[in-house]
């Protein structure tokens, strides 16, 4: 393997699980096998799981680690083929990317979506930059298109949680004050379509994610009827795909309550609006799994480098 | 010992002034005590000498270090029960204090008093949030009410370079352009009073400090009165307690002067504004003690960090 | 050597590019020197290669790194002598180095000109306030006045590459949309003084550097008579010095092309504004050294770090 850029990078969604889940077991196993390889980690966003697990992950390695808030402590970056640079940014990606890679081993990025201009983030330019210019592995921490650390933690804590082979997975669109991107659920969608589940997504009207994404994928308008016998539920809020960036709506009624989960378990990526996206009943409440989740991403990160590692030795 | 939160926290002055001295001959004495161990320090506003001094303490003790700037690179937290999270904030406090547990073994925080209003700032949200909702131990790198890491770093001082067994220690008031926070009078003040000596709180009328936390320690109104014999003068501003948050005068007149210093030794938290809050002849002769309280802070934090590994193996 | 703050603490400029390349094929041989030694890395402005270029360096050598955006992170400073601080700045660098001094072995900073007062910059009173308050070396990650890493990383690479014994190198100013310090055209001139080489600087008249630096070497005003038959061509843009900070021209005609630089290698300290500054098909071609000059970014850093370390047991 040589970059985690999406779900579709990894090659057997439950060995990798697997292998995470053994990791979780014993994180130091592999303590020697980062040594003297050095991690960097791009933020052009904030973070609090990413930032803190990513770097665990690597320390469990035995790695070294760089951090860099590359929109505050950097310089402003240029993406174009053949632009004049004579406005704000003052380096081209294929400079930065060339030059990052000669200090690391592995670089990992994230850059949020910017929601204004469909195809600008369809191209993820500051992922893919890094990728097309920098000569090593690169490991998305979030990109406008994906969310594949935050799936991988989400698989495994499936596998942890799961009573049957086939467990009811509902994917549930809740309402939100800010218009949100659409990696997470991307990335969930795109990883569910590689388990053996009954997957429905449901979200109002309007709200269709990429039909290139879930194309095969159930989706079911009606909430209530969507949420009957389900074993999990993932709840996330995301912003119009078709008309693109905006809110629609922010209808109440589909924050997702104690009384519609019902015997289902609670996920959901975090940070997570109290009483907007979900009620404190369920977060407060036995069937909720986001603390494990966010504990899973050390794991998930932990098996994206390790594989990484071992295929660059 | 689980957190350390104020001097209250501290079973014996003494033995921990001697432990830390102990470790100042020989910082890397336990350098293998924190392997595999990690310390997540959370930053909500500015430092140095925290940020310094706490990082290189824990590296002397052998752990790993993730540092964080909470406010600028993670999410706005919410502390409120039942919040309906539809404003500014996008992660609980309860989410966020769970998650970065998992990622560490002890976090250290720092976020100052607001100083707009008295009641949020006595709870102490961010430092008490953490508290209860974290499962893992936490060290107060200066909160609303207390800098207790600032007073036991005093602590050491004052026994390197006490001649007697009962000195006359004086904290006096300065004037400041800002109003500034309780904290370091509020956590010398209780280091104080577990101190054989002889201390004395001077400071313009209006200016007491919280009458709960002073009460037993002698206050003068009189600075000339209060400083007579003075073996060690502690000066420092804080604004107005009582009409909190308000500064009431920038009286020059308290500002220490060499000639008022006499034969004590002066200290001081730092940062300390020349010529308003102590004159340039005082920081720059041979009686200021400053640069070696800074220096203390890290054995105050290495001694701190160790009780904690030690009752944490 | 105790610091490093310009190219005049280098003793020998031969010997510390053939230990630079030495390094370079063994980064990890001096792993044990730094045992136990921290460096401490301040930014009071942005950076991309010297923040992850000096971080690795250290741990080549197997030093811990604190990194610290003091700017932001810190307390604003305050340089004068018997000022009543009583304004914007909370802490004098006074204390503020001697502070810093006690938590590491090592400090490197960063301070760029203000461009808006001559004296003030030339006094580079950040850098030479550690200097003269630290008790500990000092390393100059881009000053005021110069960046002596950036010019020996240019040595290493001009040894690298160069195919005589006497090449010719040409220093080409180009036009910028903003006003940019003299620090790397400043170190680059006395770095190549010492240096056996047919040295020429060419720039639009008014863009004279300080002359007190340029004396003795080759200055050109027609950039075509300048460029023949070189070498190597190090382009970079600077403000104007007499009329100190301001932009005298924006003329497009200086950038440099690929016609221009014939058959000379190219060099540039990054960020370099494209089509600006020199166009795409230089710097996408094979004549461009910057991305190597970047990567010897780390073995200028090491060996500097080394030599403090062996001359500071």
């Amino acid at each position: 393997m040589k970059h985690y850029l999406s779900i579709n990078d990894i090659d057997s969604l439950p060995d990798w699980v697997t292998e995470a889940r053994e990791l979780k077991k014993n994180p130091r196993a592999h303590r020697l096998l980062g040594a003297e390889k050095t991690l960097c980690m791009l933020f052009f966003n904030n973070s609090l799981r990413t930032r803190l697990s990513t770097q665990k992950a690597a320390m469990h390695l035995g790695m070294e680690v760089m951090v860099m808030n590359f929109g505050t402590e950097s310089w402003s970056l240029e993406f174009g083929d053949g632009t004049v640079m004579d406005q704000g940014s003052a380096e081209h990606i294929k400079e930065a990317a060339k030059v990052v890679a000669q200090f690391c081993d592995i670089v990992a990025i994230r850059s949020f979506a910017g929601l204004k201009d469909k195809e600008i983030d369809a191209a993820d330019v500051v992922l893919n930059g890094f990728v097309e210019h920098a000569a090593i592995p690169v490991v998305n921490m979030e990109s406008s298109m994906g969310h594949p650390l935050q799936a991988l933690a989400d698989a495994i804590t499936l596998a942890e949680n799961a009573q049957k082979k086939r467990p009811k997975v509902v994917l549930s669109w809740a309402p939100h004050p800010k218009a949100l991107p659409h990696a997470v659920p991307n990335s969930f969608v795109r990883m569910m379509q590689r388990q053996e589940a009954d997957f429905v997504i449901t979200h109002p009207k309007g709200y269709e994610l990429d039909p290139s994404i879930t194309k095969g994928s159930t989706i079911e308008y009606d909430q209530y009827k969507a949420l009957k016998g389900a074993d999990f539920v993932y709840v996330k809020n995301w912003c119009c795909y078709s008309d693109y960036g905006s809110v629609l709506n922010r209808d109440t009624s589909w924050m997702m309550t104690k009384g519609k989960l019902g015997q289902a378990k609670f996920m959901h990526c975090l940070p997570v609006r109290r009483n907007v996206v979900v009620e404190d009943a369920v977060l407060d409440g036995s069937r909720s799994l986001v603390i494990e989740q966010a504990n899973n991403r050390t794991y998930a990160a932990q098996v994206v480098l390790k594989k990484i590692l071992d295929s660059n030795p």
